[in-house]
């Protein structure tokens, strides 16, 4: 993601691996499509497309800035990265699309040195030789760079290069097979794709030393909303012992949501898990069910790591720990 | 499947559920490929096409038909009613083609009474307007009709027309949206298929009132092997208390195997989970590991239903109760 004085330049998610092509996007409207279809995808880098959306609506429709407020705010409902980043523009006290664009900028960099610090933080944690799991991705393309639980792996990796990762493929948009395995692959870290319910079997063999996941939100009790599959993985490594980390940057935590039953889970079109690429793959007749997220209770967390620190539970997030960079 | 004067007619269950495409298999080689590639899937059923195999082999090569009995018994390692079947056959006083034939048949003569009993015992079990979860195929086409935990569902729609039917995708293969939704569908009973992670947060929302599985090797004590992705459901189901099913005939259960770690379980070729339909969907450069069945330890398992009827925790499998009717 790029910021240009024709626009917003954004790497289209949708298209890697098999290609790499940039959006230029000049109108907000723009933006919410990009986020809805998944152009733009992971918390923290939906929020900074948010950001730039907003600058981008102070400089085509200066009079309706409050009206490109709400709809980018609600563009996508579970990840709450996206509202935290468009109520810090409207905080300010000028919408003027230069003010705009510093603090969009800014949140960016902000991102940036978070993830190194959680990196940093997180990997403290790995021990020699770990076998690490992971699902979706969580990687620079989900951020401003390094990533959150990838960017643990990443911190792990320039310690001890003897590390392996298992991608969990991440049904139904494939981001671990198609983002994760592209980012792991480019850096050269050793790692081998898995179907989501292979992480069990591995788990119960003593294959996995740690699991590693980002979120999308992080309430004040420490329940976390996460891509789905999640849930199951937190359920698995608690039968089989196995510590499971949630690393994300403290703009991804909630303080105002006590716990995860009251986050809105996204449902999506039916499509993604009964067809790809246009072609059906589903029997003629079958419908879908399609939650995007699942929340992990609390309780099976073991830490969240975010940029100060390793929080471990019991879990309370307040004002204070939650976007401390604000 | 079918028996001809001209050979094996097999419904190709790999071009289900777009065409239906019968293969004429005369040969015990193409009968092994058959098994190999999954044009005939679900344990009962690999286990009757073997015993067809071996009546060709006892037609084309009768001098070879001990290597043939080698030969298919290996086709697969992981399903146990292949080995049983091809014994039982090779147990008869004369490898003479039509005395194999007459086994053969009263093997899929045997399955199909099965799976109404079991159909029965297990409909007993399900409650009023019951939410059902389930993985794989384990319908009338991995059997010689009616199904096992896909019976379960026939017979209990039969009494109660309000079920409704969660049908796990199952990654890698996706028997559960290609295969169980066409038998589903066919049927008019409803159901929505879910991606494999999703049963998760279902079943923490309580909206699964019970799990039924298939079955591809039941140990000694219980612990059986399935579909990948089973062990996740049984793990899932024992966090939030919901009941969970195995429906086998005895033919399945293996008693010489004390317990679950000495099975051997099925690596398949990494394309399963990089590749779709000859087109890649993963990241140039990722590997795979695609183990086909993982082992739900039997402290997960609420009861085993058989033909016999419901067994229920500690379980304890002998000769006596295995392959009864054989």
């Amino acid at each position: 993601m790029e910021w240009t004085p024709e626009g917003l330049r954004l790497l289209d998610q949708r298209a890697l691996p098999e290609q790499e092509t940039w959006l230029l996007l000049r109108h907000p409207q723009e933006v919410i499509q990009a986020i809805q279809t998944m152009a733009v995808r992971g918390a923290p880098a939906i929020g900074m497309a948010g950001a730039f959306g907003l600058v981008l609506a102070a400089q085509v429709e200066p009079d309706r800035v409050g009206y490109w407020i709400d709809s980018i705010a609600k563009a996508r409902p579970t990840a709450v990265n996206l509202k935290q980043a468009v109520d810090r523009l409207a905080a300010l006290p000028s919408a003027d699309s230069e003010v705009l664009l510093r603090e969009a900028h800014a949140i960016m960099e902000e991102d940036l040195r978070m993830n190194h610090a959680m990196g940093a933080h997180g990997a403290s944690l790995v021990p020699s030789q770990a076998r690490i799991l992971t699902i979706c991705n969580t990687g620079a393309i989900a951020t401003a760079g390094h990533g959150t639980a990838l960017g643990v792996i990443r911190s792990a990796f320039a310690r001890d290069n003897r590390i392996h990762v298992f991608a969990c493929e991440t049904r139904p948009r494939l981001q671990g097979s198609r983002l994760t395995a592209w980012e792991l692959a480019q850096e050269g870290i050793p790692f081998q794709v898995v179907v989501d319910s292979a992480a069990a079997p591995l788990m119960a063999a003593g294959k996995v030393d740690l699991v590693v996941i980002g979120a999308d939100r992080i309430c004040q009790n420490g329940d976390t909303a996460n891509k789905i599959g999640s849930l199951m993985l937190g359920i698995c490594a608690h039968r089989y012992g196995v510590p499971f980390y949630v690393v994300a940057p403290s703009t991804t935590i909630d303080p105002e949501t006590p716990d995860g039953s009251l986050i809105e889970i996204e449902q999506r079109d039916e499509d993604e898990v009964l067809a790809w690429g246009g072609q059906r793959l589903a029997a003629p007749g079958a419908q879908a069910l399609n939650p995007a997220f699942d929340v992990v209770p609390s309780d099976l967390i073991t830490a969240i790591i975010t940029e100060s620190g390793v929080h471990r539970s019991p879990f309370h997030f307040s004002a204070e720990t939650a976007g401390a960079q604000a």
